[in-house]
């Protein structure tokens, strides 16, 4: 990407192992994410583009010396971020905050290297012509995405949940949130297209006014109290106070769109005077990817559904035009 | 209080029950309480008189006709806010959420009504001669706030805790936080009366620097990580500051102190991209004074050590100058 609206496919040296603990994984299938929409609006024109891309599932072609639980020819799934598994915070399962960690930024690729790769890659037991591979790639992010604001938001038995975009994280965040038992979801999107695959994925209402109006909606669906769980998966201001607005008291406000604001409302009249909690950030989690790929591989969930476009690699700027202009909710690259 | 600074003593009619749910507390001892002070600071002036004080003990002097729980004789703890029992929020224990509750703002006198009586009213089985009573008065608000706190700050055994603020509720979320098993308690304050009495609650280390070299120290004492859980104790927009600050990744900053402001950075580099939550708000809940009223009643704690003046109710003025001018810790009213 060269700034807002420049995307180029170019040719780039092959990625080669660097450290003894990297390994170079061959790119099967990757995608096009919402939150790179963020600098294709945004980023300012440079003369050195910067390359794209944190999604992959891939074959392992090469290990480093140290690398033990991964080996060439191996189908792996790459979380967006990296991390070594065995440092504090990986232990606890935080491995997007891994004190040897980074996110993934070059996999709008044929091939990336993958720094801690036994931390990192997780195996799947499938070849890569298998039909599972978009389902498998969401794991790589929007699925453990949408399922980290899930648990974040301490979905469980019986929950009441509000969910804020009708993007393909908000989607699988509705899917997450059935799979821990909501009783009550409510998506708040005006996508027809993708609030009927809301629905199907599990979502009880539909909500698709807006603002005040859409807070309104949702405090009519649950008797003027609002959800135990908002899992806000869009990232702008706007979509912040819309969870503001239709979180119970005692609830849980649950963010992982990535804000595109600092500074936001959290005084007496919007968290404090009700005990509304905030939780969520990077979703990355390794315990997460691996409680939810037995639901993958034996086709309990089908999250590949939020790919509705296919591309080759270097056709990827148009993937980045269709989602942009929302023909497309979420664009798959096959390089 | 008349405006800021301005506290003056008058005679009012006596309350009396005006529902059937409520009762008339003679009220034995009050005090004045840190968020009182923000009032008196800044109250613009008026003619007529907002009435003060929401933390009492007292003896029930007379019951509506369906006050059951609690009879006249009773000597009874009030936490600052009072709630019928039995809505869905008190059924959950969020009792300051109660769909018929309030806050008291006229404790600072002889006599209270208290609405929902049996939902708000504590009985504690000691005369009113008692020398427990400043450690039960403190489970009307400083104690169950502490202690609301640290449990919204998920402290538990092991735990690292920051506390930021030396005023009574913030010693007293040491003490709390001691209680749940934390193993490393930072108060930061500076005042060294105060920050040894929390030694003597429980508190590891004492941090006296504030702002960026505050936060420093605690990194300092805590291999550059911050602690599990930040308790802020104060409401003032620099403790919030230093509660990111001094925050570990995936941690928790779990606020009591009545925040002054209303806006304050949540976004990728404060809160989202460590998935720090943010938890915390008003803290009368019922069950917490239950929980702990045994550990009072059979000295376990002494939370009423952080009353370090008593006055008699027509010298309130001077006990709120004391808190003011940081003389006393925290003032006792006798009436």
């Amino acid at each position: 990407m060269y700034g807002a609206g420049d995307v180029r496919v170019e040719q780039l040296p092959d990625p080669a192992i660097e450290l003894p603990t990297d390994a170079v994984v061959r790119v099967v299938r990757a995608c096009v994410c919402g939150s790179d929409l963020h600098p294709y609006h945004s980023m300012p024109a440079s003369e050195q583009g910067t390359p794209m891309g944190h999604e992959f599932v891939g074959v392992v072609e090469e290990v480093g010396s140290d690398v033990v639980k991964v080996k060439p020819g191996d189908l792996v799934i790459a979380p967006f971020a990296y991390f070594d598994g065995t440092c504090e915070f990986c232990r606890e399962g935080l491995t997007t905050s891994c004190l040897h960690g980074g996110f993934f930024s070059t996999a709008q690729a044929e091939a990336v290297r993958v720094p801690q790769a036994d931390g990192t890659l997780v195996v799947a037991p499938v070849g890569e012509d298998s039909a599972l591979l978009p389902s498998l790639l969401t794991l790589s992010d929007v699925l453990i995405t949408g399922y980290h604001a899930a648990v974040m938001g301490q979905v469980s038995a019986g929950s009441s949940v509000t969910v804020i975009g009708d993007g393909a994280v908000g989607l699988l965040a509705v899917l997450s949130a059935k799979r821990l038992g909501a009783e009550q979801i409510i998506l708040m999107g005006r996508h027809r297209a993708r609030t009927d695959l809301g629905r199907e994925f599990g979502a009880t209402d539909v909500v698709a006014e807006r603002a005040d109006e859409g807070i309104a909606r949702v405090l009519e669906l649950t008797g003027g109290r609002g959800t135990h769980a908002v899992l806000e998966c869009v990232g702008h201001r706007p979509a912040y106070d819309q969870a503001v607005g239709t979180v119970r008291a005692g609830g849980v406000i649950s963010r992982v769109g990535v804000p595109q604001y600092e500074e936001a409302p959290i005084g007496f009249g919007s968290l404090f005077g009700r005990n509304v909690r905030l939780a969520g950030g990077p979703g990355a989690q390794r315990a997460h990817i691996e409680e939810l790929l037995p639901d993958v591989l034996e086709g309990r969930i089908e999250p590949g559904r939020v790919f509705d476009r296919t591309v080759a690699l270097d056709d990827t700027p148009a993937g980045y035009t269709a989602m942009d202009e929302r023909t497309a909710l979420k664009v798959l690259v096959r390089p």
